[in-house]
C-alpha cells in the first residue's frame, strides 16, 4: 500500500541506466535554475530607491549610477562563475573552489552558508507567495502558514518525481515572467521615446542632493546586489546538465547573466524616469505597470507571474542543495546517504532534507520570514566573496594562457563582493548576527561527522597482523516464557546448528511458577538444560543480562561464541502489536547494544 | 543515566515481596479514595439551586425535599456497594457485578464507561483547578493548559511512586477540606440556633410555586446527585486495602458515606436558611463562608482546601483506574501489559495510560472541560444502575439470608439511578449524545482485544498430533556489502554454526563493481560461494528478497532451516546512527516481516 501511494506520488521507479534521459536541456536548465536570480529582479531595484528615498526624492536619480555598479558586478560573477564551471565540471561551486585554493575550513564556511541560505531561499520565497495569496483572498488569512508549508509539499513533490518532470512544469511561469516584463520594459521604453511620459516626473541625473554619502551610497549599493542571490546555484548544479556539462552550463550561465542584466537595468530606468518613490502599500514592479498599461489584463498578468516567480524561486533551492550536498557527502563532511539516487534518480534525500527544513523554520517564524532576507543576502556574498579569492589564488598558481585577465576579472569581484558582505555586516548586523552562531557550529559539525567516518574506515579495513581467531565452538541461549509451540519452534532451530550446549533460561516472578516450569520443563525436554532465575523486580531484562554476561565469559576464555535465540511474534494485523509485550524487541536490542552476542531472531508467524 | 533519571523521579525499585508494605490503612484509603466524592459537595448542592432558581428564589426551599431523595440514594448506593465489596473481593466493581450477572457486554458497559469517566475526572477536575490558580493570578491565564498539563504529570509521577507514598501526600488536603467544612457547618447551625442569622432570608418550607412541576424536580434532582459520582471508587480498588482487604474496604466506603452525607446535608440546609441564591461570580460554598465568617482567614482556608481537593478529585481515577484496567486485561478484554506491576509495585502502564488520556483530552478541549461533567456524570450512572440490576438478579438467583431485604435495597437503588441517568439524556442530550459513539466503539474493541488473544492462545497450545518436523539442515545467507572487518566477523560466526551450505549475497548498483567484487572474493574466500545480483533500481531489499525467496522454496523441500546473517555496526554515540545507512536495521525488519527465516544480527561494535 505504501508502494502504491509512493508510485501515485512521485512516479514508477527508474533504472540507473535511466540517468542520461533525466539530464537538462539549456532551456530547462535555464528556467529552474534562474528562477531565484530572476525572481530579485522584482524587488532588488526597489531595495535601492528604499534606501535612496530617505534623502528625499532628489536623491532617487543615484539609482542610475548604482545599477551600472551592479550591473559590473554581475558581470564580474558571471565571468567568474563561467571560469568556475569549467575548472570544477563535478559541480559544488564555491565549495569546491574554497576547499580546493583556501583549504577545507574556508570550503566548509562557503558550503555550510550555501546549504543554509538554499533553506532559507525556500522558506523565504514560498512565505511570500503565501503572503500574496492572503493579500488577494483575505479569507485565508489565518491559513497563511499551512499554504506555506502545502506549496514546500508540493514542491518537494515535484522535485522527488526528477528533475525533467519538475523542469518542464516550472519552465512556463518562468519564461512567462521573462517575458512579461520583457514587454513591459519594452511598452515603456517606447512610451518615453515617443514621449507619452513627461520628463518632469524625475529629477535630471547630476542634481545635487543634502546629506549624501558614501556610506549611504555603498549601503543602497548592497541592498540591491540583493538581485543578484541565486547566480551561484548553475556551478552547483553542472552535473544535471546535458553533455557536455560544463559548456551546457556555461552558456546557461551567460544567457541567464543577460536576462538578468536587461531586467534589472530595464526596471531600474523605468523607476527612474517614472519618478516612482518606494511605497508600502504597492511594489515597484506594481507602480510601473500600472503607469506602463494601466490597470488592464496587461497588469494583472504581470502581477500574477511575479507572483508566481516569488514562489517558484524555491525551486532553486531545490536543484542546488542536493547536489552541493552530495559534494559534502563524497568529502566525508555530510551523512553518505545524501549521496543516493533515489527511485526517480534524484537525491531524495537531499531534497527531503531540505523540505523538512524549510517547513521548520516556517513553523518557527510562523510564516513571517521578511527578517531572514538580509541572513540570506549575506549567506549568499560569502562563498561569492570565497569563491573569488579562490579563483585569484588559482591563477597566481597555476599562471595559464591569459592569466592576468581572468585574475583582474575575479579580483574586481573579489573587491566588490567583500565591500558588499562588509556593508550588509555593518548596516544590518542586528540582522545577521547570527550567522556567527550557526556557521561555527555547522563547521563543527561537519568535521565531527568526518572524523566519525575516517575512524570507522580505519577499522573496516582488514590488518593482516590481526586476523580473528576462529570460532571454537557456539553456546546457544535460549530464554523461553513457558512450553509453547514458540518455544518449540526456537528449540528446534538451536537444536539443528548443532551447537555444543544449549541452555534454555526462564525468568520467574514468583517462586511457585518457578518450580512448576523446572518440573515440566524436565519431563518434556530431559535432554536440554533449564537455567531458572528469580526476578526481584519483575524485569526480564536485568536476570537475564547477568546470566548472558556469566556465560559470555566463560565462554570467551574458550573462544566459544554466544548467541541468544529470541522468539518473535510476528501479528497479523499492525495494531496488534499494541497487545503484546513488546518483550522479545527490548531484549534483541538491549542484548546488540550492550553484549558482544549474536542475537538470532526466529519468527512466528501468527495465523489470525 | 534514564535509569538515574527513573531514581530520582519515582524512586528506588521495590522487590515483588514488599507488596504487603504497600497496603493502605482505612485513614489513608479513605483520604485517596474518597477526594472525588467529597470534592463534589464543592458543587453538587449548587446545581440543584441552579435548576430550581430558574422559578425564583421562592422555589428554593424545594431543595430541602430534594437533598432528603439524595441522601436516599446515596444511603442505597452505600448499602449496595457495601454488598458488591464482599461479593467480589478481588475489585472491578460495577464491571464485575455485571459481567457476572447480567452478561459480558453489560460488564463491558460498566467498566468501559467507568475508564472513560476516570479519564474524564483527572481531565475535568485538574482543569477546575488550573482555572482556579488562573483566576487568582491572572497574569497566568495564557499558561491555563500548560498548568492543567503540568498538574495531570505532577500526579502522575506522585502515583507511579507508589500507593502508600501517594496516599501519605494527598491525605492532607482531603482531611483538611473534611475539617473545614465540619467547622463551617457547626459555626453555621450555632449561629441559627443562637438567632444571628435572620429567619426571613429564606422562604419557609411549602411555599407553593408558579410552574414547578415533576419534570424540574427530577432535573434538580438528577443535576445534585452528579455530587455521588466517585462513590463507586472503593469498589473497583478493594485489593489495595490491608488485609482483611473486603472488611476494611466495606468500613471505608461507609465512613465515606457518612463525610459525604454530613457535608452535603450541612452545606444544602445552610445555602436554604441563609437563603443564598446561585451566581456565576461567586460558588455556593464561598458564599456560605463569607455569611458564616465575614472574609478573614478561615474563609481564604475553606477556599483554599476547596481549590486543592478539586484538583487532588483526581487521584480518585489514578487509583481506581489501573485496577478496573487490571481487572478487564486478566479477561482478556485490554492489553495484557496492563496488568503489569512497575517498578514501585503499582500498575504504572495504567497510570501512564490515564496520564496520557487525560493530557490529550486537556489538550483537544484547551483546558475547558467544564461542558464535559455531563458526560462524566452519565458515565457513572449507566454502571450504577447495571451495578445496582446485577446485583437484584444475584440475591434472586441465590436467596442467601435476609435476600428480601438486600433486594429490596438494590431493588430502589436501581429505580432511582435508573431515573437519574434517563434524566441526565433527557435534560442534557446536546451534551451527553458522546456516550452513543465511544461506548459501542470502546466494547467492540474490547471484543477484538479478547478475539485476537483466544487466537493465539490456540495457535501457542502444543498440539500432539501436529509436532514440527526436526530440521534437518542450515543453509546460511550472507549479504555482504565488500571485503571489509564486519564481513570477516560475520563470516567467521557463519562457518563456526557448521552449516550445510554458506552463500555469500552481494548486491550492486553498478556492473563494474559487481565483476571487481567477484574478482577479489574468489581470491580472499575461494571456498565461499559468492552470489552477485545486479539492482536496477539501486533498493537492496528487492533483489536480495527475491533471491531469498528462491533459497527458501529449495530449502523447505528439503525440510532445510535458511538463516539470513545479518552484521550491524553498534556506533559509540547515539548521534552516529544518522551517519549510517539503516539497511541492516530495515533489512532485518523486512524479512522477519514478510519471510520464513531465521534473521541472525551479528553486532560489530564501533570503538571509536
Amino acid at each position: 500500500m505504501v508502494t502504491a501511494l509512493k508510485r501515485l506520488l512521485i512516479g514508477r521507479p527508474l533504472k540507473s541506466t535511466e540517468l542520461g534521459e533525466q539530464k537538462l536541456s539549456k532551456t530547462k536548465a535555464l528556467a529552474i535554475l534562474s528562477s531565484d536570480a530572476l525572481s530579485s529582479v522584482a524587488y532588488g531595484p526597489e531595495q535601492i530607491l528604499i534606501v535612496l528615498v530617505t534623502l528625499g526624492a532628489a536623491a532617487l536619480w543615484y539609482s542610475l549610477p548604482i545599477a551600472v555598479g551592479i550591473l559590473i558586478l554581475l558581470i564580474a560573477l558571471i565571468l567568474s562563475y563561467r571560469q568556475i564551471i569549467y575548472a570544477y565540471p563535478r559541480g559544488g561551486g564555491a565549495y569546491m573552489v574554497s576547499r580546493v585554493n583556501l583549504g577545507a575550513d574556508f570550503g566548509l564556511i562557503a558550503g555550510g552558508s550555501l546549504l543554509v541560505d538554499y533553506i532559507l531561499t525556500v522558506a523565504v520565497s514560498v512565505s511570500a507567495g503565501a503572503d500574496a495569496i492572503t493579500s488577494a483572498f483575505p479569507i485565508l488569512h489565518d491559513h497563511k502558514v499551512a499554504i506555506a508549508v502545502a506549496f514546500v509539499l508540493l514542491i518537494t513533490l515535484l522535485n522527488l518525481r526528477g528533475i525533467t518532470e519538475s523542469a518542464s512544469i516550472l519552465a512556463y511561469p518562468v519564461y512567462l515572467f521573462v517575458f512579461a516584463l520583457i514587454i513591459m520594459i519594452g511598452v515603456g521604453l517606447f512610451n518615453i521615446s515617443s514621449g507619452v511620459v513627461p520628463a518632469e516626473n524625475h529629477t535630471s541625473i547630476g542634481t545635487p542632493v543634502a546629506g549624501i554619502s558614501l556610506f549611504l551610497l555603498l549601503k543602497a549599493f548592497a541592498s540591491g546586489s540583493s538581485a543578484l542571490t541565486g547566480v551561484e546555484a548553475i556551478s552547483n548544479a553542472i552535473p544535471n546538465f546535458r553533455d557536455p556539462a560544463p559548456k551546457n552550463a556555461a552558456k546557461t550561465l551567460v544567457s541567464m547573466g543577460l536576462i538578468l542584466a536587461v531586467l534589472f537595468s530595464g526596471i531600474t530606468f523605468l523607476a527612474y524616469y517614472y519618478g516612482i518613490t518606494p511605497s508600502a502599500r504597492e511594489t515597484v514592479v506594481s507602480q510601473i505597470a500600472s503607469q506602463t498599461f494601466g490597470r488592464n489584463w496587461m497588469y494583472y498578468f504581470i502581477q500574477g507571474t511575479t507572483a508566481l516567480i516569488l514562489v517558484f524561486a524555491a525551486n532553486t533551492g531545490y536543484s542546488a542543495f542536493p547536489l552541493l550536498a552530495v559534494n559534502l557527502a563524497r568529502d566525508k563532511y555530510l551523512p553518505r546517504m545524501l549521496s543516493n539516487r533515489g527511485d526517480r534518480l534524484v537525491f531524495s534525500n537531499g531534497i527531503v532534507t531540505l523540505g523538512v527544513a524549510a517547513i521548520i523554520l516556517i513553523l518557527i517564524f510562523k510564516g513571517n520570514t521578511e527578517h531572514l532576507i538580509p541572513l540570506y543576502a549575506v549567506g549568499v556574498f560569502i562563498p561569492f566573496t570565497l569563491a573569488q579569492t579562490g579563483m585569484m589564488l588559482k591563477w597566481l598558481r597555476e599562471k595559464p594562457a591569459n592569466w592576468v585577465t581572468k585574475f583582474i576579472i575575479n579580483t574586481i569581484g573579489t573587491f566588490i563582493c567583500f565591500i558588499v558582505t562588509m556593508m550588509f555586516f555593518i548596516t544590518k548586523l542586528t540582522q545577521v548576527w547570527p550567522v556567527f552562531i550557526f556557521l561555527p557550529i555547522i563547521i563543527i559539525l561537519f568535521h565531527q561527522i568526518r572524523k566519525h567516518y575516517e575512524a570507522v574506515g580505519e577499522q573496516l579495513r582488514i590488518q593482516e597482523a590481526a586476523s580473528a581467531l576462529p570460532i571454537q565452538g557456539n553456546i546457544i541461549v535460549l530464554p523461553v516464557s513457558g512450553i509453547t509451540t514458540v518455544v518449540e519452534n526456537s528449540l528446534n532451530y538451536a537444536k539443528s546448528l548443532s551447537p555444543d550446549q544449549i541452555i534454555a533460561v526462564y525468568v520467574g516472578f514468583d517462586r511457585e511458577n518457578i518450580i512448576k516450569l523446572e518440573e515440566k520443563w524436565k519431563k518434556v525436554h530431559p535432554d536440554i538444560r533449564i537455567v531458572t532465575l528469580y526476578s526481584y523486580y519483575r524485569s526480564i531484562i536485568g536476570p537475564l543480562s547477568k546470566f548472558i554476561d556469566f556465560v559470555n565469559k566463560k565462554a570467551n576464555e574458550n573462544h566459544y561464541n554466544v548467541t541468544v535465540i529470541i522468539p518473535q511474534f510476528i501479528p497479523k494485523k499492525g495494531w496488534h502489536y499494541f497487545l503484546h509485550n513488546q518483550s522479545s524487541l527490548m531484549i534483541r536490542e538491549f542484548l546488540l547494544l550492550r553484549k558482544n552476542v549474536v542475537v538470532s531472531t526466529v519468527p512466528f508467524h501468527l495465523k489470525k
